[in-house]
């Protein structure tokens, strides 16, 4: 401990190195991973360290406790998922488009990191703020997206937020089925295409 | 034990006797308080029955253990769901109409029974068969639905069990925000007309 460290590991504003940055990047891996196998409760620090391939000791200048970087871990897949879905949306031409294109980019990112669901629906026990927050603004901005394309006209102008939280609700299960679950002749390419086609016409013939 | 207890309590037949079955009913109800209070691991065989005002080996006439109870408790809510859904769409009259009512029942079930989310999320900790085989029985259902109203030409011919699952996947989100999260001012009743709103035309304008 000590030489390349952080000089304070306050967990909003973070380390302020770039070595420190790496250090608990690293450490976030490692506990996705090893909360991702084993559960909260079966999980260990001294796992997580080894496995992130650092000292022991170095793991408590980033965190205090095995429930804080479960914490942060949570924070960490919500913003994961925010992110993607921005980088996603960037170039579409349309408010169906981009709601199509948020659902890719979030398939892809859950494909990537299958440990999501498992963390984040542990946090539903472990950290039932995080869980209750992950959802809460995800559908807040949810439902920005779709006023957004109330206003320009192109979705309905009475869009309420029930519509937003229908259309998380959409994503994360298909992400359940087709990311998490996913068999071999699925046809993962086609369900942004699918869900899309439910919010521009609906499922009537 | 003993006087007026089931023949034999295996747990597919079930009790034989009538008050063998009520037995085993307030030990579901009870358990489904102490599991939704206290969570699998803080839960304990001797509250449940304390809950359920049954002696203590009353409860290994029908279940071997803590796992079994909560297995049991899980395939109870799925029954639960599906029974609940099934009474709701009796006399719906369409096939957007049988969509509306079952998540309309969906959301009364949910409202009486808030512990059904915890219960059914541990599942996948606890015992994650159960949980999987929830999902993937209800996304049948709702299938086996969608696929009638296409063949009756109210709904698309084509479609899939990707729309199954983003059916369900509302439903689910709307019931964990307007059933266990509910806010006072909510306007709950207009949630299924919402929903079926969506199904019926998408969102655009």
């Amino acid at each position: 401990m000590g030489r390349g460290q952080p000089l304070q590991s306050d967990e909003n504003s973070g380390p302020v190195t770039e070595r420190g940055r790496r250090t608990r990047r690293k450490l976030l891996d490692a506990a996705k991973l090893e909360f991702g196998e084993k559960g909260f409760h079966d999980a260990s620090i001294s796992d997580i360290t080894r496995r992130a391939e650092v000292a022991l000791g170095t793991f408590y200048t980033y965190f205090e406790s095995k429930d804080e970087i479960f914490r942060a871990l949570v924070r960490d897949f919500s913003d994961g998922v925010k992110e993607a879905a921005a980088a996603g949306i960037s170039a579409s031409a349309t408010a169906l488009a981009i709601e199509r294109d948020a659902l890719a980019a979030f398939l892809s990112f859950a494909r990537e990191h299958k440990e999501i669901y498992r963390i984040i629906d542990e946090a539903e026990f472990v950290d039932p703020a995080s869980y209750r927050a992950h959802y809460e603004n995800t559908a807040q901005r949810i439902f920005e997206r779709l006023k957004a394309g109330g206003a320009t006209g192109e979705f309905r102008d009475d869009i309420t937020e029930a519509d937003a939280w229908a259309v998380m609700g959409m994503n994360v299960f298909l992400g359940l089925r087709y990311a998490v679950w996913a068999k071999d002749d699925d046809a993962i390419e086609d369900v942004p295409e699918r869900a899309m086609q439910i919010l521009k016409r609906g499922i009537t013939a």
